[in-house]
């Protein structure tokens, strides 16, 4: 169950819904402080309590809505906030109707050859700046990232730019670390399930960039972004990128009815990362075209200055030429649709 | 090894290959009579038996090329055409510059619901209709359809409405009688690898829609399509229709990457049927705007008159309104990318 | 609905049932012809409905019990047959107390090697001949068996060893061919629901081998298997083999939870195929062990005197030596768990 | 590169070794201290290196053997180590002759109810205690278990009876408490490829108890076991719980193969949980048998007192009744095999 309260009304009205919540056993939190505040019961509670305490509460004094949740998930779902979320980021935003494109490379590898590549995306319309430096690996063996090294290059592609960045964080010790420089954090496809790395960027006060897990499904997405907003961030953006599949012509198979699928199910924008879904750069700028048709709020793509040298992923990265011909693409695709190819900056 | 003649060449020239095939035990077929003849010789052969064949054969009259094959299919491979391959049907084609929208019910139940349905969807801009008349189901006791009464109905649509008509045929001994009536012969999911019917499918002078299976790799399409190309008929379209995976928020997962692998895999035209893939009606447009965006030559889908009375799929059928609406945005991105929208009448 | 009628009822008393069900506009079945009479009413019928009529037929002479179905398949279930249904086979039967051993190599390739392989394997305790005379190919180009040659063949082998033989048939119109010479018709995996192949092999007095679908539910299993059932042939043994998954280290993953799922829902038997499912033949054993050991009534495996010199599936066939130690494995499984490893011969 | 020096060789030959190794640039690690000194070398080395540095160190005193790796995994490879590792718990082992089973409900609910369970099970043969003190929830707002209360009522259980506890731990911040509580640590399915978890329970002198993926192959298994193995923690059980497939007649299905792939690829001793796989306790006690066939070291089983009341996971618990009928079966499938089922106690 969740209360919004009208915006503007007083502390001690709010204190009065808590306090009747409280005397029926529950613990009502504050999901929101404001402007509107917004408290939420997560207890399940039976149909004739509900009932009951609709019939009170929204008798007290500046609650504006109750809503009573018909599927497992709650703060993410549409029911609760009917408009898309809209996420600051830069001078634009996430959420929109402008279509913010991200680019980098999978790896930040060297200062120089970073630095480079993000002046050469920046005037190609490039909204965000991508880029690893804490790399999970599924070897122990792999090359993984340059880390605090690797953010500060990071910022000063920012600086000299203007695109904010982004990049993952793999542990919950690291949020705070990589969220001093990081203007989005990401949590990967392998710790899309790692609730304490959730809680913790939940903690935080920066954009989220939530990827689903290899072979999660979209209630198991969403429950996992619920846990981000359940402890106080709502800035989460939900990534397609290609689920698991016996396919093994593209490295894993987009599923592009999650993009209708999410919109539908949930408030909070959603973002496609067609470079690991197909693993072939060649079939990369088809993808980034589709889900922009599909209604995707934002399209993530690994660019690389010189792909058959990368020390990870080259085979799915585009050259920044191949990024200018897509990017011209689908800035027609989204004009046909309403929107813009904006940038985030 | 493919052996492409000149067009207009003479039958002795013809005849002159052949002989020399066999002198190496070797049985060419004609692949394709003309205008410009083509010889196959699908037996596996060494490499220094190929450049002996090369070399002596690409001397002889009226030899245009000599292709050999590094992948395991052959026939539908874009080495040996690198154009895509353009099927005539009504006044229009699949394959070429215009993308062919097919719509019509799953099945159909009564001849006037058809005619008035297909009276319909004509003027919205379809450009095949579709029905099922032979309908496979998993259990033995659902509703098979009206058969041989239903080819009649959908006949009598075409003739008042001059679209072609596509149509799913179930069993080799059905070939005749569907292609009595039918435009375009469907080869459905659950028969992908149903060879005796691929055959015989591959004797008729029909083009044939053949749907990717359930389970069914690109490389698997792919030969199943070489089967019917193998015994003559060369105008296959092929079909993404969403494979099977964990997900169950969907009926099936729409691979979508398939429209730009296929496109770069094989001549033979490519469409995508949303309705079978997401299941679910409210996805099929945003579906259906993704493939036209990733390259796809045509696209199916279900329409029907009252969805929630349909005899089967009314889950995923579509209303003529909502149809409309569908239409309206796919000429936009169609256009976006230098496509139009055409009917095939 | 199903009606059971008594054992050595008289002909007018199952006119009278029939009589009765035809006068509310149903047309039973005579699903079995005797010993025991069975008659199915497969109509979707309401619930209103379905209890008149139990009211009214129960009543009427010869009747022995009335059935009406919870599930989406009928006739394969177990809550219509408690009893395993036992198949008569050579001087034994699949489906009692003694687990049975197929084997063979994948296809038949000489007259000379198949008689051999069958005399090394007749004493080592396999129970039927396995061996493949049509051979379904994914590739048109393929070598696809040897055909009536290769049925001559093995009965040859059957006339010499005394075992039964099985083997598979692609195409509804050699389903005479084919059952002429064959003890057992295979169904193969990717014909599972070819409906025009199970509706011929459903019109055949010989027990029918029905394989799992690579992507088949067992849902969908048990429905392919009534199709042959609602033809009257009850003769039906169910196969796992393998689905298809992410996995790629084995050919597929042998869904070993299929055995009690399928012993639950119906009374059918149940045999393993593990050699498909592998396709390494260095697991074969462990997962035959294991077959026995969930309660599998058969085992199927692919042996060759020459496995690395086999025409198709080479890699996944026991040599005759290790199919002797497993043998010797699979009997000590079976005996602790009250079963012997039965000869069908 | 693996070296493994002679057991009792002196430190200074070690130091030896790693100044040759250091002098091409190489930082070797030790791999294990003692009683055999083992050095592994990760970094990628040209052929030509390694065939100079093994002629080259071969030379050294108290060198006894010197490994190059094929496979992308090292540490954990049968290459590497021939014989299966046999992990000392409690009274016992796992991974030698004897097979042992591992019992408990899914979470520690009540300390009464657990005692209780526990001194149930111990007669019934059960070799290790399971509970989850720490739960992972796909929600936010499920039970997360007791936590620490939790451990301490397991404890007190193995005070009482005498058998050693594993329970899962879920956050690297909490492997120091949950290892001062239990004998076995167990990293869960969804934190399979969490790197930072895995390198901490890597420096734990505990057994690790680590689960496959929902999603992961068995490639990616080894080498998330190799990240263990890589920080000193050689006593890595590894864990087949089922995987993510099409089929939804199960929780998830049993990859029984990975068994005899597991123990042919890799030293470390093979779980079968059969119990989160199958989803229903009907399923499980076949499963079972089917993994001790295919030659498991140990099995995993939920077992709860009143399944119906269980706060979750109760749909595949067995009943105490039913673990011990599954008991006596598992011990003649193990006998026949020449195994014994053996209490770790």
């Amino acid at each position: 169950m969740v209360i919004g309260m009208r915006e503007g009304c007083q502390k001690g009205e709010v204190a009065l819904v808590i306090s009747a919540l409280r005397q029926r056993g529950l613990e009502p939190r504050i999901i929101s402080p404001g402007p509107q505040v917004v408290l939420g019961v997560v207890e399940e509670i039976s149909q004739a309590l509900a009932e009951e305490l609709t019939a009170q509460i929204s008798r007290l004094a500046g609650v504006e809505e109750i809503n009573r949740f018909g599927t497992s998930w709650k703060l993410v779902s549409r029911n609760f906030r009917a408009q898309t979320t809209s996420i600051k980021l830069g001078r634009g935003s996430i959420g929109g109707r402008e279509v913010v494109v991200m680019a980098g490379p999978c790896a930040v590898e060297s200062r120089q050859g970073y630095l480079e590549l993000a002046q050469r995306l920046a005037p190609l319309g490039a909204g965000v700046l991508r880029g690893g430096a804490f790399k999970p690996r599924t070897s122990p063996y792999s090359f993984r990232g340059l880390g605090e090294e690797g953010l500060k290059i990071m910022a000063e592609a920012r600086e000299i730019t203007g695109l904010p960045i982004v990049t993952e964080v793999l542990r919950a010790s690291d949020v705070e670390l990589v969220a001093r420089y990081a203007d989005v954090l990401q949590i990967g496809t392998r710790n899309m399930q790692n609730f304490a790395l959730l809680e913790a960027v939940g903690e935080v006060d920066k954009p989220v960039l939530l990827k689903r897990g290899l072979m999660a499904t979209i209630k198991e997405l969403l429950l996992s972004a619920e846990y981000i907003l359940a402890r106080g961030n709502w800035q989460v953006i939900l990534c397609e990128r290609g689920v698991r599949t016996f396919e093994t012509e593209t490295r894993n198979t987009l599923d592009i009815s999650a993009v209708p699928l999410l919109k539908q199910h949930t408030h909070l924008p959603v973002l496609v990362d067609p470079s690991h879904a197909a693993g072939k750069r060649e079939l990369v700028p088809a993808l980034a075209r589709a889900a922009v048709a599909a209604g995707a709020d934002a399209v993530m793509v690994e660019v690389h200055a010189d792909p058959e040298r990368a020390f990870s992923d080259g085979r799915q990265s585009l050259t920044p030429e191949a990024f200018a011909d897509m990017m011209a693409d689908l800035k027609k695709v989204a004009a046909a649709l309403g929107r813009g190819l904006g940038a985030a900056a």
